[in-house]
């Protein structure tokens, strides 16, 4: 019989869930109140409080809802869109992909907007399908399959002009990188707890506008999910009032959640996204310094996500196994269009320290060596250290390195 | 700030969530896998095979959904129903009425076959609904907002006349009475982590009939909900072969469940229900002897969870706040039709224990009598403690007993 305190410890370098702080697991195993407690009442009003703060909004809709990112991705989608509606989805990846799966599935016309893996979408080509009407614009801003930045203010500025509302994919990107909701002018917004938030896996914070408000109470058809609806939703998530029941919250992932936002308000965000950026940063010069080839174009590179090329001649799987079973390190390959091709590396949550960057880099160092890849061995702790400290990285002594073991 | 180390310490006699045991307590705090570690796969096998157990099914599709047992709900129901499909609802509470409403929101034909809050649904009234024909007939089997046991075999035998699929709501259920999937012929049937299994909310476990899947085989329009999509789930799901990313599995509530299934199978199922049945009958007998009526009819009463009556002239928020401030008892009150009318209480989880049946009664002692209903002191207490030890209760020394205090 499998014992859960048998489990493994694992680094955990993919793209999600992340390491999760001591102090988080320990939020988890607090004993349970009940979802209409007055104390865990006002635990809820913290944790939304705390989640306008990270998404950079004051909407009044803000929420954790009671499922795993792709439920938020759901949420956004049938909350918003009845059939018949135009969609004007950006697809750069698998995730902009789902998105449109999930407007066709609510009977949208959706326009599909393409760009080659590893590139974000192009703010004109938007515009051109948008010009043909859109009644949502909907993609993707940190891509998980590609290690993709998107841009977002022009994207806002097609959406404006085309009268459309803007639907935004944040589940890598929140609390990584700046949101700034209400400055860009995104009118629904979601994420997940396990990824720069650093909680387990099993809550789905999301934002609503007053104007994607609107939209939803002048549908003509009931929202087809009754479990993400989220007019019944806010019945029993509003502040102040009473509280209508609508579904048992997972009570422990909210304790879970409420402690990592504690944590990042005791950093605070500024000093996150700081961390996020040197460490993201330092990790993909170190790879490079391998020589390794990135795989997101440049200027466009995500710091809690980074993605690069499986070297050629070198087995994808082999590598990824001996990360696991040699030193205990989990990375991820590549999803659909690119598997077998690329490797994710995160950063996120409490992996997103100085240690697990050299430590990806020492054992990869370790493990291409072995596999017969050739490269100046030791260069990429040595510039990944050196991006750490902000310094150029020392010339090893007497010039001398060794390029293959 | 709300502190999560710093939430009161409740005794859980409500309908869920229930009091989770310390071992699934620690459990939760195990540190996170990925969902794709070979580890993490080797839990979920093991997690799936103890759920068949539970359900007493050979159902290879046994899986717990990533939400609470209202995502069970919808799973269910959005995968089995298509548009202008005739569903026959049996509506005994509010969660009968959940499936009617989420049954509609699919485009089915919704039959609704209602029954006074207290009872449960008559199978001549499901049979003479399902003579005009029948897709499914829906159903819950522990009706949570009335405290009522629908028997199921002649239901089931109505769905064979019709050669209607059988779905059964589990929620409160699943645990701590038998629910015989394979014998009854249930198609489908769904359940929560949080009531009698003693896990925090958060999954729902679900078993999928082979008829029931070759029916979502059948389906000529995609399963309006993407997340819950009962095909793409078991891609991730279905043990031995390679596992297929679907969405991010809620990983520490896996753990709480795989470890409150592995006390389910230390304690015994048999050992389980009995415990059920033998201290939910002592708190009746315990209620009984207040002069407290019961809501539920006779006959139909659940051991696991518990209605009964305010009495005239009580203030029913003003008991509950009393036992949750005074004493630090959560008990629930009535839903919808019988808001103000009744009180509903638990004995899931780590809370079906001799010791939380005399608090209660005990708590309820002490306040009924401040607010003036007059009663035999003590005699709750005396009768539930001696139905605990399947005797009669001791007469008080010398006859004597208060009447109020």
């Amino acid at each position: 019989m499998t014992k859960v305190d048998q489990l493994p410890q694992r680094l955990l370098l993919g793209p999600g869930p992340s390491e999760v702080h001591p102090r988080v697991l320990r939020a988890l195993a607090t004993p349970v109140l009940g979802h209409l407690d007055p104390a865990f009442l006002a635990l809820m009003d913290q944790v939304q409080a705390d989640l306008r703060e990270v998404f950079g909004t004051t909407n009044l809709v803000t929420l954790p809802l009671s499922g795993t990112g792709t439920a938020g991705m759901e949420a956004a989608i049938v909350n918003l869109v009845e059939p018949g509606d135009r969609v004007v989805v950006g697809i750069a990846g698998a995730f902009g992909e789902r998105m449109a799966e999930i407007a066709g599935r609510c009977g949208a016309e959706v326009v599909r907007v393409e760009t080659p893996w590893g590139r974000p979408v192009d703010p004109d080509d938007l515009r051109r399908a948008a010009a043909g009407g859109a009644d949502v614009i909907a993609l993707v801003h940190a891509e998980t399959s590609t290690g993709v930045l998107q841009p977002l203010e022009p994207v806002a500025e097609v959406a404006r002009e085309a009268g459309a509302l803007l639907l935004v994919d944040c589940v890598t990107s929140l609390g990584g990188i700046p949101v700034d909701v209400d400055r860009i002018g995104i009118d629904i917004a979601y994420s997940a707890s396990q990824k720069c938030l650093g909680a387990p896996p099993g809550l789905a914070p999301i934002t609503v506008s007053p104007r994607a408000l609107e939209r939803i109470e002048r549908r003509t058809r009931p929202v087809p999910s009754w479990y993400l609806d989220l007019r019944l939703l806010t019945g029993y998530w509003r502040e102040g009032g009473s509280r209508r029941y609508h579904h048992t919250a997972p009570i422990s992932s909210v304790y879970a959640l409420a402690e990592a936002l504690v944590l990042l308000k005791e950093e605070g965000l500024e000093a996150r996204w700081e961390r996020q950026e040197r460490l993201g940063r330092a990790l993909q010069a170190g790879l490079e310094a391998m020589g390794l080839e990135l795989f997101a174009a440049e200027g466009h590179r995500l710091p809690m996500l980074t993605t690069v090329r499986v070297p050629e001649g070198v087995d994808d799987a082999a590598i990824r196994r001996g990360l696991l079973e040699v030193y205990g390190i989990e990375i991820a390959g590549g999803l659909g269009a690119v598997a077998g091709q690329i490797w994710r590396i995160g950063l996120m949550g409490a992996a997103c320290r100085p240690r697990a960057v050299l430590s990806v880099l020492a054992a990869l160092d370790d493990l291409l060596a072995a596999a017969g890849f050739r490269f100046e061995r030791g260069a990429g702790v040595a510039a990944a250290a050196a991006a750490m400290a902000g310094s150029a990285p020392a010339a090893a002594p007497g010039g001398v390195r060794s390029s293959a073991r």
